[in-house]
């Protein structure tokens, strides 16, 4: 199955845009991390379009202790919600390969969040695959950001530059951006030089993101064309079903608005 | 102890810039990849400055078994020679402390390679601890490095920038820059600019670097700056000793050069 395929199905079948990012904290999960989020897990997986574990957190554990975790956190999401790696992964082509096959064949995701400094052939390996996604980091949301992505490459910030780039390489229809929420303008922006592309926009919820200002700017005309992730705010909320129900119900609010 | 005493002290202890970098290659490796690698440590250790493990290698073996393999590889490691842990990491700082937390603490590297397209603050938690050092990824030795690294940013290529603000986050001496080993003219470019920063050099060997080159550009005045690193040519070499002698040897001559 073309991962674009499998995407426009988790979205049709979730009614959503929302993601939901499953990074373990051990000081808030307890000493069972995975049954932790497992149970998160259980509790949203029919709510949301897909889940986007960040594997820093995983590795942070301990790495051989936390992709342990992280493989019984996967092994409880159900086939048909789009699973994320965010790795933010990149490196030079052979040893890309080796992230791929870590990623894609190891640990079965679906789409990985990727690094695009080293350039086209050492993305290729990421995005090559028809069944599997690559969302190319290209605008981010922390203030540092704009110390690297902002600088002016001819009258352009490099971070569009990225952008062109990722749209080069998005033959199979498999290859997004990784866009934070909290630079509606930017989106704005990536959006009308990649009208087809998938945003993945971390940083609703904790971050201080503006979901509404995000679903203006980067919603496509047929109302998809973001995955917007929440993590901390939902994973560590009393109530994650009740969370994820309340971002569902903004997501849609803010779609009609931006529709009406 | 500071990173760049530790450093200085295995340069000095060796009497050398060569680094093993010790990636798994199951085809090649056996079925027994730790003992493999184990004993490759124990027939280079003396002979070595340090030891570069690229995690993808790891992660590629399937991440949870492959972090326990890459555990008993550094148990093997002598603790006075310096351990770079490659990992090409970068998220914002929240992340990015996590992934600090996962290479430092929780593995004990003395270093990481960090990707900066995230800029300062994100950079922030892999540089301020003075005992462990970060190696910026500036420019790479793959034929496309050129589509983002060499993007002209008024007048110079992106790749200069980031190597200023490397040098801006080298407050403890602890930052260095990666440097391909493909690309001479422009490593001397980048001496010029960051005259006092050490440059980890892979891609000498099997990705075909000019190791001459490389040192008559890379060099300080005092024969040190460079961490060489060769990979595959030495841990796959029928003779692994005798292969990190060899490349000792054309180091210390291309030494000889550079000072003629």
């Amino acid at each position: 199955m073309r991962f674009a395929d499998k995407l426009n199905a988790a979205w049709t079948r979730s009614g959503t845009l929302l993601c939901v990012g499953l990074d373990p904290d051990p000081t808030r999960a307890g000493s069972d991390v995975a049954g932790f989020l497992v149970s998160v897990v259980q509790t949203t997986a029919d709510l949301v379009c897909a889940f986007k574990p960040n594997v820093a957190f995983y590795e942070a554990l301990g790495p051989a202790r936390g992709y342990e975790v992280l493989a019984r956190v996967l092994d409880a999401i159900p086939p048909h919600v789009v699973t994320i790696c965010d790795a933010k992964r990149g490196d030079v082509p052979h040893t890309a390969s080796a992230y791929a096959r870590a990623m894609f064949d190891e640990l079965g995701f679906d789409a990985v969040t990727v690094n695009a400094y080293l350039g086209g052939d050492a993305t290729r390996p990421f995005v090559e695959r028809p069944g599997r996604g690559a969302f190319v980091v290209c605008r981010t949301s922390n203030a540092g950001a704009r110390d690297v992505q902002d600088v002016d490459t001819g009258g352009r910030p490099l971070y569009e530059r990225i952008a062109e780039h990722a749209r080069e390489w998005n033959e199979h229809g498999n290859v997004g951006l990784v866009v934070g929420a909290t630079y509606p303008d930017e989106m704005q922006r990536l959006r009308e030089l990649c009208p087809d592309m998938t945003f993945l926009v971390p940083g609703v919820g904790a971050q201080g993101g503006d979901l509404e200002a995000c679903v203006r700017s980067g919603a496509g005309v047929d109302g998809r064309g973001l995955i917007i992730s929440a993590s901390r705010s939902v994973v560590y909320a009393p109530d994650p079903r009740a969370e994820v129900t309340r971002l569902r119900d903004r997501i849609a609010r803010a779609l009609d608005r931006a529709h009406a």
